[in-house]
């Protein structure tokens, strides 16, 4: 089988397109920056969803479905919140079209204007909050812990499929509370809870830490980020918990009675991550030969493939190997496509990230074991087939592990402190990778070293060590060093 | 506590938007014609999602995303197809906004218009055909068994929450076959599966049906849909499969080269339900004294109440009848909430639709009982506590049973044959319901009958028998009844 991908070392990013294309992830579409997701891509985001959404019902929240389309006025009304996402939003103006008097196909009908134009939404704040108003009377409708998944639109000049794409899928929270410690406590509920996702089912390290002003999102008082190193050493910003003060309550009049019979502004926050975890997932586990899938996250994580050709007795053997996995919990397929040769399979399963790969041969059968393969460091063993069902679970445990383990090790390598701007581009320049140094606290340094350096300030760690110290770029006092890095 | 709802009797359609206001299913929302999904009503709609997708998934099927927006140019590839959609469709033609030059909110910013104007998505053939263009070259790509869950907008000018909105939630599944037969094949597993589901976890009976050539989908060949009485008599259209032929195969120029080595266009069948399922479980099950939901839907199956409050022992003994029940693999929720009192509490789950209510006092506690409320029949009785988990597992079956069958003897009871338009007539004003007639298959009776009576021909049945007739309006010759009703 002919090589079909780009080594990663070679050119990263189009490594990226072709494990997305080759594992049949994604595709590009005739509507501009818009990606289909493909059967296998979509299989991955399903168990994202069903996971997440499990973890979010286990901590009290509901899902809900607010409309697509928002009145273009409703935006104005926060002043940041406008700012923020006015200039990159696809507006609808009219809801009919007519044939055309030329005769060829169809036009708008300019006598079906709307009378206020709608913007399909780029986020729900909005929408959201103009709704609570009826909603909330008083301390006993709050909190409302509100989670919709749904589809979103930001008209971005420069898209990448799942990292970047005008449209694409999320979940986006919007909750309600009688007070600000409830609504700081469920922002940061909520960005652990993102946390241990990424880390325990993704097997995605992250840094977790509050943006900088000049990063929040547009109407936030504090925004919380998960950072994820990716195998260039570039950051992803892989979700964002925002709390929102009584921004938004503000803006819609979204008052309550409180326990002590007096009107009070609700305080908010909302939430969310997005099929851009798929590009996070691919570019922290992956390699030169495909997709590196962690187990908890595979839609298939085991593949049979009798071997030469599915015969009578390997054909029945199989069915008993994954009747005993499937009782552990497994997801299996057997390939009885006597089209193709074993060798081809191979390749093929290693492309889709299939963790497992178990061959079983007629001499396999005699000596009463079968040929593993793990997917994640590609090495290859005999295990017994007595107790197959519980060796292979443990084997999912540990590759599941093990990728945790590497991206860790992977990051930590990678990032390094820097004492000055020297130190700062020559780690730039020569290693890459996240950088932890000292700053200012203004926007004005922070700019500033964008601009020098095109690295931006990812977030300041939550559970770093407080330590004096002096800015990386202004010399000023600083007393906590803060995350830099280049970034998706 | 105040009866909150109106009489069927009443006003049947008030009665409806009292439901779905009281049991916190749905809101309006500030877009014409687009609805909120409350966490009540959207529960419902997981419990249904989960259902089905386990059910597609069953017959092989996969789940896919496709871009929310259409090129307009797309449209009117299929000439039927625009015909059904151009005049109804939300049209986006700017991609910015930009600060109104008089300092008020913003305005389109007209440097922002776009090549073509987009639109939103009716429904997916057209944008998914031009990209199985790229997919299918041969017959080992095919069948291509594709479904996907999204959002869809048609500009409907008049609206009722769920059964006909702007924007609405559904699943459409679009195949690609190399034989016709085949692609007939597939429309029809897909009607069967929709009755299925429809009659077994809906508890909603069904007449399956094929639909005369003017009520078809817009660039379908035939059109298999399922048809159920509300409580009015009134039909529901529930989920419709239609076999494409190879119409969009040939407007998108889709073939692929046959066992034969020859090139043929592709054959197709698309099929979907919506939202508007919550609205026919309203109609087919609920009461006056708010909802009443089939146990195989219900978010909620049993709620225990404590009575009068929940003190140490009775919130004990109903956590234990809890894991008891959720060992069954029931969902419960004790009420422990100490200011509402147990009669607010009933009313309060009656019109959410909770199929059991099981309430226990001191005094059950002592004679090793319970009292156990069922809601389709209001009947409580007093159960044993020995083996509770088992008798609410029977209960919960014996109200889905009852359910289906209530719903069918509704029907049943008012399904009428009509030999002339006298009788048709008559049956109309007096009885309403579903009406059986001989019909001559023209298009022009059908439309006669409809400017008349306001009955449309809802389907010709599968499973009736063949035999001569003479049609109901012209006379003429027919060899088959078909099933007229007003719809919704």
């Amino acid at each position: 089988m002919a090589k079909e991908i780009t080594d990663r070392e070679e050119d990263y990013s189009q490594w990226y397109l072709d494990i997305v294309k080759k594992a049949g992830l994604a595709d590009n579409s005739a509507v501009r920056g818009c990606m289909v997701i493909k059967p296998q891509g979509y299989a991955i985001w399903e168990k994202i969803q069903r996971q997440l959404d499990d973890m979010f019902k286990a901590t009290g929240h509901v899902n809900a479905y607010f409309p697509l389309l928002i009145p273009k006025s409703f935006l104005s009304k926060e002043a940041e919140h406008v700012e923020g996402f006015a200039k990159e939003c696809a507006v609808v103006t009219h809801h009919r079209l007519m044939d055309n008097p030329d005769g060829s196909g169809v036009v708008v009908d300019p006598t079906a204007k709307l009378e206020e134009e709608l913007i399909i939404r780029p986020t729900s704040e909005t929408i959201i909050w103009n709704t609570y108003r009826d909603w909330i009377q008083s301390y006993r409708d709050l909190p409302l812990l509100i989670n919709q998944w749904a589809n979103v639109m930001r008209w971005e000049m420069r898209t990448r499929p799942f990292l970047r794409t005008a449209e694409f899928l999320w979940q986006e929270g919007h909750t309600a509370h009688s007070t600000k410690k409830e609504a700081i406590e469920e922002s940061r509920l909520i960005h652990d809870l993102y946390a241990d996702f990424a880390e325990n089912y993704m097997a995605m390290p992250v840094i977790k830490g509050a943006k900088s002003a000049n990063e929040r999102f547009a109407g936030a008082v504090e925004t919380y980020t998960i950072e994820a190193m990716m195998q260039d050493g570039k950051a992803l910003q892989a979700g964002t918990s925002h709390f929102l003060g009584q921004n938004f309550a503000k803006a819609f009049d979204v008052k309550f009675l409180n326990e002590g019979n007096k009107e009070a502004y609700v305080w908010a926050t909302s939430w969310g991550v997005s099929t851009r975890l798929i590009g996070g997932l691919i570019m922290t586990h992956s390699d030169d030969d495909g997709l590196v899938l962690p187990p908890k996250l595979a839609p298939l994580q085991v593949v049979i493939i009798p071997i030469p050709k599915p015969n009578g007795v390997l054909k029945e053997e199989a069915e008993k190997i994954k009747q005993e996995l499937e009782a552990q919990g497994i997801s299996v397929k057997i390939d009885i496509d006597k089209k193709k040769r074993p060798g081809y399979k191979f390749a093929e399963y290693e492309m889709q990230g299939v963790p497992v790969r178990i061959g079983i041969g007629a001499r396999d059968l005699e000596q009463n074991q079968v040929e593993v393969a793990r997917r994640d460091t590609k090495e290859k063993m005999n295990v017994s087939r007595d107790g197959l069902g519980q060796s292979i679970k443990d084997l999912l445990d540990d590759i599941q592990n093990n990728l945790l383990e590497r991206a860790r090790k992977f990051r930590d390598d990678r990032t390094h402190e820097a004492k000055n701007m020297e130190e700062f581009e020559e780690i730039l320049e020569t290693k890459g990778g996240f950088i932890m140094a000292h700053w200012d606290g203004t926007t004005e340094t922070e700019l500033a070293i964008k601009e020098r350096t095109k690295a931006t300030l990812r977030c300041i760690p939550l559970d770093s060590v407080l330590e004096e110290g002096v800015c990386v770029y202004s010399g000023k006092p600083s007393k906590q060093k803060v995350l830099f890095a280049k970034a998706y």
